[in-house]
């Protein structure tokens, strides 16, 4: 036993692994990979073509590949299950958490889906699979899995014991045993250290813990997540709307949900438009980070002809071009402040947070105090400093005061519209609405130039 | 049992609370209490003021009062801590788990934290916290938890029962039984689950499994929570440098973790330069917001005093100005893509990553795909949508395709400087750099202008 051990995951054995592949040697894959993590390989499986993967999958034990397609990353593991039989699929989807099955066939057609789940060993299993497949993805119901252990109320713990054994083999992890009543209704759960320090004939309904929380099938992901992460859970059971006992979720899969979550806010902030990570293909990465520039440049251009308008003003006063920077710059960051600030007090879903008159009011009166703090500090520096006249300095000063105050609003507007659309309210801090901003700055500006320097 | 309880926590219940404590009535506290999660009631103190919580607190008994301290937002805990006296302190310390304790005493004063340690009941427990307040906070030391189960590899399983009868008070969440050897090395690990269905006289040694991932002391917390989400781990054990078993990190810890390193990352990216909420005071978040909104208003004026230099060719060719807001946004836009696919890059730490400079080919491939793209189109636009001459088409054209590139570089190398340099990289995609890339692409495009157009 080694500290993380992250293997033999070296680009020498990549190779190694290539060149036994290419000699059909699956004695040199099942040895070197015995001792391995399901994670690990995984990650090596991720780096070789679809049939250097299958010729893997193939070579080890059906369980232990299951474990590995489960890990490997969304693109690789579809090739993989579009190439395999149906038949083969249903071998490895035999051996799965109901959750990883249902994950795994999502990604086929119905028509396929229903074959597979027709080779399927265990009546049982197929039923659960069936059943999950109902579920939206997001939701409780997508992310929980049949395998857990309740035990009926009035069951002793020798009884309770029993059914662990019986289970032993389908449920990995075990934290507490969930307790029922005779309809199945959800009554509290027994930590398994009760379990082992109660004596055989105690009943299980004098040993439960009543006052637990449990999630509704409907409850989106991310809510589960919050609720996992505040009240400290390992699991929560999931229940259907008649409090009847349909699930489980584990934690493991709540750390891989907030990393995705994680990732797709930071796409829509930083506009690229696809999952891409910096080894992707060059054609993938251009091809995910064109379409938010082009639209960027079509609002540069917009922003282009705008200011054409007032070209007679600007060779009057070229002075006024220098000052277009600071103007959408200062528009753009407060725009992102304000933004980011709703979206994270959207995703923690609080009681005591304040009405939206109220919270408006705030808005503006953060947004009056350091538009007064920038434009005073603007004003002084282009007059006393660039020498400007102060008239001059007076129409940058108000501009910025009033794109200050502006971008506040839209910042603060934005993600709440976008939230009751549907929409990753992230995405308010992204290039779309830089972008929108950079043009009420630039009208804001121009306005305000034109009002008071009569051009 | 309800699915998701908040319980009590509404504005009328905060109303009675208050009520109750002017009126010294401890007993509605106790009484509305007692079902409630202290998740909950930690949000509810959170809306007190601080003598309102501390009465709440000392109504309360130690054990769960120690529970809701743990979960009081910092800036309340911060507050209840100072206000009470060492040996108060001390009895709730006593409830709670090592982790958690030094977690408290590190907001002391050394002083005040020995006087602390000093009022604790249990010596072990004392000696467990002074071991604990060794390591660096976001460390796998400072993470860990000196409260879980091991047995020697020579005890037979009733031992190893014993041993959870005598430490389950003191251990909350058991998931697994660690294996040591008689010089306490870490050997592996029992989950509770094969205790339960083993017979009472086989030996621990021949239970446990040996292939066990565990964390070094010194490992960063950030990898820690990588390492438990990628082998889906619940809890891993933590040693030093000789292998000895020296503690536990659980998961609970980790899922706050995420969610301090995600809140951390937002504000590095907009430019919040204190945790702020929008919940917070006025003068907080105008504090907050204000520092970084200066620094980019220092760039804009900059960029003005720049453009400045270039007065004289922009009263020749007015049309400068138009696409000034073009260029900018474009440099900060593919900026903030590129720094955002690093910093991630950064944060997944594969072996089979690209080198730097092959990663800088790729980069500038993308970039002069993407260039010549959006040249391309602006060209277009300019010359043939807005009737600008042919020449002046190709300054604009040219120049941005030049920061497309400048930009892309820029994104790429500033967060690798950044981590390198200790800083969080995340940084790279805030104000500062966006302000750097304006003042950049405002420089390629009036030297490009300038070069050009003979002005």
């Amino acid at each position: 036993m080694e500290s993380v051990r992250i293997f033999e995951l070296s680009k020498e054995y990549l190779e190694d692994l290539r060149e036994s592949i290419k000699q059909e040697d699956s004695g040199f894959i099942l040895r070197s990979m015995e001792e391995a993590k399901k994670a690990d390989i995984a990650a090596i499986l991720d780096e070789l073509n679809m049939e250097e993967a299958l010729y893997v999958l193939r070579s080890l034990p059906p369980g232990f590949s299951a474990d590995i397609l489960i890990e490997l990353d969304e693109d690789s593991q579809y090739k993989v299950i579009k190439a395999m039989e149906p038949r083969e699929l249903a071998t490895l989807i035999d051996h799965m958490d109901s959750d990883d099955a249902v994950d795994i066939l999502n990604q086929l057609l119905i028509k396929d889906r229903e074959e597979v789940i027709g080779y399927l060993e265990r009546k049982e299993k197929s039923l659960h699979i069936i059943e999950l497949l109902r579920y939206d993805e997001d939701s409780a119901g997508g992310l929980m899995a049949k395998e857990f252990i309740k035990a009926n109320h009035n069951w002793s713990v020798v009884q309770t014991i029993e059914e662990i054994r019986r289970q032993a083999e389908n449920v990995d992890k075990i934290y507490s045993i969930y307790v029922v009543d005779d309809k199945e209704k959800l009554l509290g759960r027994v930590a398994l250290k009760k379990i082992i320090l109660a004596s055989a004939n105690t009943k299980i309904g004098d040993l439960y813990e009543g006052s637990i929380i449990s999630v509704p099938t409907y409850m989106d992901g991310e809510e589960v997540a919050e609720i996992m992460r505040r009240y400290d859970l390992e699991a929560v059971p999931v229940v259907n709307v008649k409090n009847k006992l349909v699930g489980r979720i584990t934690v493991d899969d709540i750390l891989d949900l907030l990393r995705e979550q994680a990732e797709e806010d930071i796409q829509a902030m930083t506009g690229l438009s696809d999952d891409v990570e910096e080894t992707d293909s060059v054609y993938r990465l251009s091809r995910a980070r064109l379409p938010w520039l082009i639209i960027g440049m079509i609002g540069g251009l917009l922003g282009a002809g705008f200011i054409g308008f007032f070209e007679e003003g600007l060779s009057t006063v070229t002075a006024l071009a220098f000052f277009i920077p600071l103007i959408t710059a200062t528009g753009g960051n407060v725009g992102i402040q304000s933004s980011t600030l709703v979206v994270q007090s959207l995703a923690t879903k609080s009681v005591f947070k304040d009405s939206l008159p109220k919270r408006f009011v705030k808005v503006l009166i953060v947004a009056v105090l350091n538009g007064i703090v920038l434009a005073v500090f603007v004003w002084v520096t282009v007059v006393l400093l660039y020498g400007h006249p102060l008239e001059f300095g007076i129409v940058v000063a108000i501009a910025l005061f009033s794109v200050v105050l502006l971008a506040s609003f839209m910042g603060t507007l934005t993600p709440i519209v976008l939230e009751k659309l549907g929409i990753n309210p992230a995405m308010a801090s992204g290039p779309f609405i830089t972008t929108a901003n950079d043009l009420l700055g630039l009208g804001v500006y121009f306005t305000v130039a034109t009002l008071l320097l009569n051009i």
